[in-house]
C-alpha cells in the first residue's frame, strides 16, 4: 500500500452501505472509503473524534440537539463521546479517518451493522 | 470549530501557495486546506506519515527515487523519514492531515517556506 489511491476506483469496490474499506494508513490510523444509504446506528466513540469529509451526496449526521448537513466537499468533525447517527437519503460517498481497531457502531458494537475492518487490497 | 467546514469557503480564503490554513481537529491531529504552486522545498518527517488528498489540480510529489503523481480524487500517504519535494506545474488544492504541530518543511525547517500553524477562525 505505498502507491497513492484514486477514489473512485476505490469507490467502485465497495459492496453496499455501511461497509468501508481501508485504502491508506497514516500512522496508526485508517482512512476509509464508504458509501451510506439509509439510517445508521446511534453510537458515539468514548476514545476518539470521528472526521467525515463526504465527496458526494448528503450526509445527515443527525446529533442528539441537531442535525449535520454534510454536502459534497463539506468535513464534519464528530467529537468523542458524542452520540451520532448518519442518515443518508440518497447514495452518499465519503471518506472517513479515525484511529486503527475504532469500531464503526462505537458503543453500539454488535450491532447488526457493525462491520469488521477490511483492507481494499486485502 | 465545532460546525462543519466547507472546503470551497476555506480554499478562498488562503492567501498563496505553501500557506495552509487549519480547518479542523482531529484528536491531536490537524486537517489543513492548501493551495501549491511551484516546488516546495526537500525535507521528511521523522516522526510521522504526511496524508495528501489532491482535490483540484495535479501534485508531483518527487520522491528521491521516483515521482508519484496525484490527481484530483486521489491521495498518497508520504511515509515517515521518506524525503520528498511536491511540485504543481498549475496550482493545486489540496488537504493535507499530520499531527498537530508537525511542521510544514519537516527537517528543511528555517526555510523560507517554513509556515506557522494558522487556524481558518484565527
Amino acid at each position: 500500500m505505498d502507491d497513492k489511491v484514486n477514489l473512485a476506483e476505490a469507490f467502485a469496490r465497495l459492496d453496499g452501505p455501511f461497509k468501508p474499506l481501508i485504502v491508506a494508513h497514516m500512522n496508526d490510523y485508517k482512512v476509509m472509503v464508504a458509501k451510506t444509504h439509509g439510517e445508521f446506528v446511534w453510537h458515539k466513540h468514548d476514545d476518539t473524534d470521528d472526521l467525515f469529509i463526504v465527496l458526494r451526496g448528503e450526509l445527515t449526521i443527525q446529533l442528539r440537539d441537531r442535525d449535520v448537513v454534510v454536502g459534497p466537499g463539506e468535513l464534519y468533525v464528530v467529537p468523542r463521546g458524542v452520540e451520532h447517527c448518519p442518515r443518508a437519503d440518497e447514495e452518499v460517498e465519503l471518506l472517513l479517518i479515525e484511529p486503527l481497531g475504532t469500531v464503526n457502531t462505537g458503543d453500539a458494537a454488535g450491532s447488526e451493522l457493525t462491520a469488521p475492518e477490511r483492507e481494499l487490497d486485502g
